[in-house]
């Protein structure tokens, strides 16, 4: 890091001038430890995953649009599909706990249980699925790194996500659930009101314990909540950076934080959702969001825009010309 | 813009859940009248010029710079050349002004007059001088669109430029020339004293019209203020975007704006920079700035790293699928 930072004050540029840029190629520099980090070939994850909360009505849409989002994400016209062409990400989407679980070439089956339990009536899942699901994140991380992937993308699907995720801050941060919960997907203010209730009520009953990571996954977590946790892990266990995407894949951010605090230096907060549990999250991890452009879309939009400044910082590490080479 | 939103409210993803790519996109559908816009030919225009006023002092780098920083522009090895590489962007370097002005068969030749007058001592330049520096900028602008540009971005070079930037923000915003002035290419607090002194005086010498574009610019602006101006109002006049970069480019915003009001439709904030006058600028325009990387170099790299996110919007509008054709 102090090589790279070297490097860049040696650059044709004032000291400091491309600002954050620098402080990204320094990180990026620590992560993979090499100035010129080789960032070419570039993965990104979506883990989608169904909640048994949904029929508390915390959502704006119907639980069907989880496996309709799915096969959009397949036939590649989503967001995040059209956003990772932009910048030549390949997309790899992961069924870990999809309700209508279904087969595709395409989808990698690692269903755990088709979606959580209603966190109002008890754990979203067992002790055993919850330390599955890191295990699926893993798993699916590692298969890509073998295969040369140098940059992790993380992004999810499951209608509902935002309340298991706004527990799972409120837990964490120790910030009261009416300042951490949002408007989601969209549902109005009296949405807003049984959300809270539904989220106060769900860690009264359930009393996660605050500093076990695994214990508030399966108490009030989702299973894409785990797998992108899984996901962290396996990239800072690599030496690969990993960009995190909005308030669930935040959510997993603490989650594999509590488990190995270490694993913080190797996530790249890509930007800042207008959820306010996100900013939070963030504020918890000490971590500046690269991005502020009110996304709340998850799938891991702002992930991939994230990785195209992670982009830019390597280029200018590697590309620009230092003072010595000018002809002054 | 009313039927790109319509569209936009269509596409498989909760409405407005893309927040500002989902503005952006309806801006720009407003300024080239197209739900669909082609940005696929990008440009970038740096603008070069010297200021009669580093005789002051009031830069950290002497003015030897300009011309070395011109001759890496034309070996590739800037950051501008750099983040346009990333983006696919051709890059138009122009002599509007530089002293050590020197030919090369990839250098626009446009020289207006060898630097700037020193603005402690009289006008920068003359009114003649003044409109033909915007007239060069929309001659340089007026090719590249005829030879397809869809997308123009607004850069510069000059040592010394922050100097007359910061007295016009002062003059058109009102705002205090302490409150407008910064640390430039990094000058030290003694330094920041002497630069807000030589503002203070260069503005009462001078008494600038705050209503008068040109008179402004003449009296206590740059050549390569001027020529971004003409850059932005040919670009209006083509219903070709133009982004705005750092402090300069924000100065030449605003003599633009004095010019005819209408401009600012046509321009897109790239970046807030660390320059405080870069943020009044904004205020006064009503601009809310895409990214905020602390950076403060300069070149257009704002401009161009702009150019990414608004290439994001352009394809969520073109190629994301709509709910009507999801498998609900």
């Amino acid at each position: 890091m102090k090589d790279t930072q070297r490097r860049l004050d040696n650059l044709t540029k004032p000291p400091g001038s491309l600002g954050y840029l620098e402080e990204l190629a320094v990180k990026v520099a620590g992560i993979t430890k090499n100035i010129y980090p080789d960032l070419s070939k570039k993965s990104h994850i979506i883990m989608v995953g169904d909640h048994g909360v949904v029929k508390e009505g915390v959502s704006a849409f119907p639980q069907e649009v989880t496996k309709a989002m799915v096969k959009n994400f397949l036939n590649g016209g989503a967001a995040v599909n059209v956003l990772a062409n932009q910048y030549n990400v390949e997309i790899s989407i992961v069924d870990i706990g999809m309700k209508h679980s279904f087969k595709s070439k395409n989808l990698i089956n690692e269903n755990i249980k088709k979606g959580t339990e209603n966190i109002l009536q008890g754990s979203a899942m067992t002790t055993k699925e919850a330390i599955k699901s890191i295990e699926v994140g893993i798993k699916v991380a590692q298969k890509l790194i073998d295969k040369g992937t140098k940059i992790l993308g993380t992004g999810e699907m499951g209608i509902g996500n935002t309340t298991p995720s706004s527990a799972v801050v409120s837990v964490v941060t120790g910030e009261s659930v009416e300042k951490v919960v949002g408007y989601g997907t969209g549902i109005d203010d009296d949405g807003l009101k049984s959300k809270i209730n539904v989220i106060k009520k769900s860690i009264e009953i359930n009393k996660p314990d605050k500093n076990d990571g695994i214990d508030i996954l399966s108490k009030v977590g989702g299973l894409e909540i785990g797998g992108m946790a899984g996901v962290m892990l396996a990239g800072a266990a690599n030496n690969v950076p990993v960009l995190v995407d909005g308030l669930i894949s935040g959510a997993a951010a603490i989650i594999a934080y509590l488990i190995e605090p270490k694993v913080a230096n190797f996530l790249l907060p890509s930007h800042k959702s207008v959820e306010p549990g996100h900013q939070r999250l963030y504020e918890f991890l000490k971590m500046r969001p690269i991005l502020d452009l009110d996304m709340r879309l998850g799938e891991g939009t702002g992930a991939i825009l994230g990785m195209g400044i992670i982009e830019s910082s390597n280029r200018i590490i590697k590309e620009m010309a230092t003072f010595d080479s000018l002809d002054l």
